[in-house]
């Protein structure tokens, strides 16, 4: 990609009237040079069951030749039509609520053979039509694919082969899965229970894993007939989506977005995030980190707000923001969700670019301004590089599993939560990070920080490649819950933390959920408040390692609850209970000083997010996720301000308005 | 009616021991003058399929001709006997939860010929054994009757015929409800998705439409039943109950009031409403104003409660307040539900005028001296006529959308609470108001001032009809979301709001929800908290408007949020925001002052409820609804107090004490 | 039994490991000489339909009877294989929610002959397996059963059955349960509809207490069978459980206590109570009251925690209170649930003695110190025999009906919390209860107090023996909604409270829910936050009873809250609201002052529970359950101070470290 691109999701399918030679024209003058269409209506391209009619995408793309405007093609699968499902209701998926009844989009089954025979069809009559137009960049291959909570029979037959390809034997099984208790050991493969009535989370979690193997062996499939039809420079993508709490917040539990980056030739992604007086860049730079971190290079935002819901209307200033964001996050492409407010259904309130009156709004005038500062400033933002000193390990085996114990445990160990605790930390301090998987083990050495949140799920190799990684100098940070079972989720019947005591220096056998305590460690300089805790605390004896907070209470007073420990060339600190982000930016301050990793970038006033352009020189964007002016020196040599063209010196004040921001490129 | 009426539904059926002699007297002690029988009692009178026993009903008729009392004689269609459920399962509604099970009422399918089939026989039945009766003065249909979700496959056949109906083809169908979208356009009437399922609005909103409708339907096909059975002067009725919120809230969702109305002769309503210190007039006005602008007149009040639920045990005196509550707003009757406390079952807590042991206590006591007062004063108080220059115009196709929305905002927009909102403000002003629906539209010209909360859905006639009633003089207040959308949901694509940019001299294409944000607006002398804003926000720009309101804050300062505008020959006021009921109130005053509406009334520290008697008398209630004694001076010309028949001078002040009353005649 | 018990549930079938004997070994040094096996292991004891392999059972037994450790094994019936529901899907419980899905314990319909055909055919092979083992003391009948909502069709048919057999026509429970109300009247036992769809809360309440039974009659035929493999010596007994609000609260709903305790040669439960700041002591004891009343004698504490929960992790110094809490409630066995922490499924956070790398840890090391106390002291603390001068009435129809009323009578009367709340009271004032059922009604007279706390539902001649009890000279203590309604639940139609208005000296016929009421009473010395009111209060009239209390209100002032009446040679105390536990406090303290029942023991500053051990002295346990050192003085003769063997004084202090203890023996 040699050029940022800039635009939006449009629906000739959706429009109450002709407006496509307008809407052309909209974007040129907005600076937009991408729309992504056709997911999501299948209906419009096979009204009838074989019949097609493509006359909404081949006029878009005569448009967008004419126009100059690249094309994403998105496969249309993700929705089914209505005839379809009539014809077959065995596609709808069952789940643990039944059938699902028609209506809502991500309501089949994946697996299905009569969803894949029709979505197969549909998908080369598609790519027939659109193979002949040159403005086509790539395809996206569905849409924010999950496994939509599919446990049909079907689903079960798949498993059951899984299971007895992986264990052999129902005794081997039920060994591994601890089956025999309360009367749950199988004697026979065709007697597998539903999992979803399994009180054993070691079957429930294996079940949880195959089902997300399921999206990215569906997107591979995808991906092999869609293929067949590329021409060269034509990439692959898919727009991946986060665990969602009414936005973006953390990684996906329902797919796995590291083996579906395997399939696709570029990582795509949707970014949803709080707005208004609660835009504070985390939840961009969290999912710009997850995805790029996920082929390790750029990537493409494929939908983000422009309006959004009511409650994200933007300030003057947001959209601007959230824009040069996603750059410095390493994307190549900002494209909203959508052109225009749809007059309809589901998504009425989730506004586009332009509002139901599809007049030139505010949003769309601040959009011209970053179209044209995309255009202007392309050479020097797009294909930003990184290279992170610091990692954390995210797991979705230990999601699951914590969040099935959360109701057994009498505390909730929010994985996402926590993830999210220790990113914020860091992003806090100016830190920028990689997002790894199980499956990066081979990349650990990379690093100078590895921070690992409640690895509750790990199989041996994965804790001993933790403590090689130690022994060769990497500096290592885990929290409670890491080392405490294999990746069936059975506890480890050694001492806890497993494989992990002599790394750590330490060990454990009892913990608990904190209540009227708080940490010692005056070494902070934090409030008592600020040495509170939540959710988990674990009764920690030292043999090795120092301890940099005990706990505050008459009697687990004697138990330790944050240490640090050399091992081998490399240092492993521990927290064995989770604290509160002022403790945590703290800890991680005293960390990074002692690895040298602490600057002045750490100590801005703005957020801070840098990286090497296409010219080989560094950029850096000072980002003012605030309601008030801030003014802050260039930590840097002499640079230029990309956005004005002006020289700024060092230690030259750079005034950001609110919600404001600046380019540095030294 | 020449008389009021004043009773309590009495159910022979469920008395532990012999009682009916011993009621009847003592219902004449208490001045009751009418009995509501039968109602639910299906079992009771056909205890087999094809057997008939109406014993119960004719020994009470027989007793009530002895003692000179009225009888309503109910349908009683409204609960189904366990013989009829067991026999034919299939009429038991199908809902959203599955088909229902046997055991509460309310619980089938009103569509399903089998239930029509043993409905119509046993009213047939109860016909015959009631026509000999010269006691009875009327039938109520059913009871309460909502369409209990029903949507089984049957219905579905009804509703497909509808739609089919309505727009010819499943093109013209996708086209209005926007089915392009998720790839819900359907291809051939006999795929239509059950509605239930479905995320369009558009769809599910004619869906509700259909159902509210075939409550109408159903109602007028017992109605042409019973006809044939009645004698001259015999009316028909039907027990309208409101949105339910534990008491009587606002208008009914699932049913269609203004439809019911013109299936019988007199609408009658039940009213339910919080008591104790609870008690505030403005359920029993709201309710009695809406039944009786349904036919323009006077109504019956078939059920409010006596003592009713533990927490609405009445304080000393708040039952004759509560009584004469309903006269003033119209009502010609006051019926308890019910006369006795029944000893079984789901409302053994619903306690009736007799406790559980059926002996005089202390609210039969003062229901006798109702009784006498009912009686003595009845020439002056039967038959009250109001004539206000105010209506609101309620919309139940507005609320449905809005309910649907209301998770996917952002925000709630609570249809109900809004219209409260605006009744109870100009209740607290002592403006009696007219509750009009959209079929009331050629209604409009009779008022000064018409209120339209949040119009979200409306047909171009209907926002045209408002257009038109402030080109020739009319005063409109319209709230936020009002003409938003047509008929069917789908949200206009011109400039909001849709028709009525010119009439309200403003337009807007953003809105947001309120965080951090208040109105401006001193010259309502109001505090930063009665400025506040709750739920939702719309950013307007006044072309011709007065503003009255801006927001107060840093970004949404730059907008507009209450104007007015002088369209033709009226004035039109918007309120683009959802304030306090203090803003409300100062908002509204301000208005009726410029409209020459404000007077001593409006300031009285009583509410008082007007109107003109038989004798062709302005009768004029003063309620004290409070815990402290209250002096209120005669506002009018010289009056008699009809309760005390004192006369009252102009200016002289009437003493009224906790919960207590008078009568003003003029 | 002759000696205390103390040890764990031990499962050979989860072990991780070879453990057996350094499982013994580790008991034996912790002084246990007992452990619980083989219940919820049927898949383990018949992997496949026909083919057992006991060799778990049996290599436990072999290991116990060498290392001299007593064994009660408990049949494996509570959870079933998956092969089992695999080929009968149909033993699965229907439930309110439809058919259940295998995974769960307690899952089953017990009352299904497939079900039972299979658990019969393995407790035979098993009692076969286990009766030549000496160290065999005692056989529990399955575990915590209940009738886990079972209401499938041949549930139905049962309770058809049963309807026809109490009341013989149609006709007569119409009448009883009141069914004509809604149409619910039955025409022919052949329609009976399925109650858990039911209004009536009379038919509803039947089949809960039909259920209720249900259990009894599972574990009597269990019982039948067990026994006929009984050797002399050998007991049967079954391990119940109390209603589980996280922690045993109080009667269980969905079980009869009383009815299961005749089944059984002594009784046993589990107590699972609040820990760490939250442990009080009531939990222990109440349950213990309850368990040891059932039989009147001794019985087993068949679970209780040892670390349990994540929140439970005891304190230093707790378990011990807890094992000797137990013991003074009359317990001859503590047993912990379980021996090692399990290492998956659904309670791998309910920690055992061991944690999960089964080492010596905190928990068992303290239990070192409980083993060796028990065995050197059994003599003095083994049959600890009481007789209490104060009861509680209990009763499940109650409970039932109170919860089902809950939702429609505008407050809430949680039965539990009522029971627990008078229970708590008297804790308070160390005064020892036992707890009695309604088919205890011929042991009143025993007890110069009888606590009755809302018996809602009673037969007359329930009520009658309360009448007769005071008659002759006991003193009743009563709350609100006391005689009500009867068996059935239908509401008395006399003055209340059903006949009990003589020996209350009181009437009322109007109840209604506190709002802004406190009680008067200034000879309790209450604040007015003390004397506050929740839930609900009953307007009384006294006749010939002294009031105590008043509402201290504008309206309800004119009646009275809290009475006490001279009846017969006995005094009858009426609470008509509900107070708070201070205003209780006060209540029995001023009552059992007026008894002769108060003396030093009700003024201590620790807990006090006291018996009579088999050496015929009194002992008396002084527990502290608090964070703060104690010092008690003796407040009883000259006594020895068993686990220190010291001798003290009458009138010498005892000092109590915080969660300390010490046995006075006189």
């Amino acid at each position: 990609m040699d050029k940022l691109l800039y635009g939006a999701a449009y629906y000739d399918e959706y429009m109450p009237e002709e407006r496509l030679e307008t809407d052309m024209q909209m974007m040129r003058e907005a600076g937009m040079n991408l729309i992504r269409i056709a997911e999501s209506t299948w209906a419009t391209e096979e009204p009838r069951g074989g019949v097609f009619d493509f006359h909404h995408v081949t006029r878009v793309l005569q448009a967008a030749e004419k126009h100059g405007i690249s094309v994403i093609v998105g496969t249309p699968t993700y929705a089914v039509p209505p005839w379809l499902a009539a014809k077959y209701p065995e596609i709808l998926a069952v789940t643990e609520q039944g059938r699902g009844k028609y209506g809502r989009r991500q309501n089949m089954d994946i697996t299905h053979a009569a969803y894949r025979f029709h979505a197969e069809r549909v998908i080369r009559e598609l790519m027939k039509v659109c193979s002949g137009y040159g403005c086509v960049i790539g395809y996206q291959l569905d849409n924010e694919t999950h496994h939509y909570d599919t446990c049909g029979p079907n689903v079960l037959k798949g498993f059951t082969a899984h299971l007895r390809e992986r264990f052999g034997t129902v005794e081997a099984m039920n060994r591994a899965f601890g089956l025999d208790y309360w009367s749950n050991s199988l004697d026979a493969w065709e007697n597998l229970p539903d999992p979803t009535g399994s009180i054993n989370i070691s079957y429930r979690g294996e079940f949880e894993k195959y089902r997300r193997g399921l999206v990215a062996d569906f997107l591979r499939w995808q991906a092999g007939i869609v293929s067949e039809y590329l021409h060269d420079g034509q990439f692959l993508t898919h727009n991946l989506d986060f665990d969602f709490r009414g936005s973006s917040f953390g990684i996906q539990p329902d797919a796995d977005h590291r083996a579906i980056a395997d399939v696709v030739d570029i990582a795509g992604c949707d970014i949803y995030h709080l707005s208004q007086e609660k835009l504070d860049g985390k939840q961009i730079a969290f999912c710009c980190d997850e995805t790029r971190s996920l082929k390790n290079g750029n990537f493409l935002v494929l939908e983000t707000q422009a309006q959004g819901h009511p409650h994200w209307t933007p300030f003057p200033g947001q959209l601007r923001l959230q824009a040069f964001s996603h750059l410095a996050g390493g994307a190549n492409c900002v494209e909203y969700w959508h052109w225009h407010s749809i007059h309809n259904s589901f998504e009425t309130y989730w506004k586009g670019v332009l509002s139901h009156d599809m007049q030139p709004n505010a949003v769309y005038r601040e959009a011209c301004t970053i179209g044209a500062d995309f255009d202007r400033l392309s050479p020097h933002l797009v294909g930003l590089q990184k290279k992170n000193r610091v990692a954390i390990l995210a797991s979705n085996e230990s999601l699951t599993a914590l969040e099935w114990f959360s109701h057994t445990i009498g505390g909730q160990i929010d994985y996402n939560v926590l993830l999210r605790a220790l990113y914020d930390a860091l992003f806090d301090l100016n830190v920028e990070c990689d997002i790894l998987f199980p499956q990066d083990r081979d990349r650990f050495a990379a690093y100078d920080l590895l921070v690992v949140p409640a690895l509750y799920c790990a199989d041996d190799g994965l804790l001993l490649a933790l403590k090689d990684y130690v022994k060769e100098g990497g500096n290592l940070v885990a929290t409670f819950k890491t080392g405490f079972s294999n990746e069936y989720a059975t506890v480890a019947h050694d001492r806890q933390p497993h494989l992990l005591t002599e790394v750590f220096g330490l060990e454990y056998d009892e913990f608990t959920i904190p209540e009227n305590v708080s940490l010692t460690g005056d070494g902070f300089d934090l409030t008592r408040e600020e040495r509170g805790l939540q959710s988990w605390m674990e009764l920690i004896t030292p043999t090795t390692a120092q301890t940099l907070s005990r706990y505050d209470h008459p009697y687990w007073g004697a138990y330790t609850a944050v240490t640090e420990n050399e091992y081998g060339k490399g240092t492993a600190s521990y927290l064995g209970a989770w604290p509160t982000e002022a403790y945590l930016r703290a800890f991680f301050t005293r960390r990074l000083k002692a690895m040298g990793l602490w600057g002045p970038g750490q100590e801005a006033v703005v957020s801070i997010r840098s990286g090497v352009n296409r010219l080989g020189k560094r950029v850096h964007y000072y980002f003012n996720y605030s309601m008030e002016e801030k003014e802050q020196v260039n930590l840097y040599g002499e640079c230029t301000e990309l956005l004005s063209g002006r020289g700024v010196q060092p230690g030259e004040a750079v005034l950001l308005p609110p919600w404001g921001f600046a380019i540095l490129e030294e």
